[in-house]
């Protein structure tokens, strides 16, 4: 049975400073004491009323299984207790299954400085040639 | 003239979600009004008396002029009036003129888990086969 908790420190498939210093915003998703999907977030230092996620990860044997949706509602729930009204994310214009997703569970996309394929695009967003979609939803 | 001031944004070179949400504790090093360093840091959200160096980067240019060093000083007065008592930060193994650095400006090498020429090491500590030489810093 899938079950989320806060993060723990095996899961070393990514930075390991993430699982220590947002570890109270992070979670994984496990099956059997296995990691299925992780979530990475924090609540923004400089913005405290804004939370942002940085990034998730599914297992492609778990996708279609509401993993993702399930640790975004922990991270909406527990950023809301820290006193958010707003998460932010970004996502690639290529990645339109992730475009989909986030506007399926709620999230606009923020206007950005251009149009791709219908979609508002912020350029270099994330580096030069690193366009972004940005997404808020109110918490 | 060199000189040091807050995070902007016209800084592409890296993820700028840094920039906005680690903002307070960031800093670019400037010279006639083109950045030629940059420090990104934070107040970790879970050890709120440790502050992490993310990463520094400088110009090829201006290296051997104190740049870095500059950086990290700004960035330790910034995180001390958050009360910050530590400041950690990671390298890699290979990386000898980093270790140097951090050792040089008062960095101490925590015991890791292998020990790679001399030097403790945590291996895996930033993703599989990713070992990390880890520093800590009273300040």
């Amino acid at each position: 049975m899938l079950h989320i908790r806060n993060f723990i420190f095996k899961a070393f498939i990514f930075n390991y400073n993430c699982s220590v210093h947002f570890k109270d915003t992070s979670f994984v998703l496990e099956e059997n004491d296995e990691i299925v999907a992780f979530l990475v977030g924090f609540v923004s230092q400089a913005y405290r009323q804004q939370a942002y996620i940085h990034f998730i990860g599914v297992h492609p044997d778990y996708r279609k299984q509401n993993a993702a949706k399930q640790l975004y509602e922990i991270f909406f729930q527990k950023v809301k207790q820290c006193g958010c009204t707003e998460v932010h994310c970004v996502t690639s214009p290529i990645n339109k299954g992730s475009i989909a997703f986030h506007t399926k569970i709620g999230f606009q996309i923020q206007q950005g400085d251009c149009e791709v394929n219908g979609i508002s695009v912020m350029t270099n967003y994330d580096g030069r040639g690193q366009d972004r979609v940005l997404f808020v939803k109110r918490i």
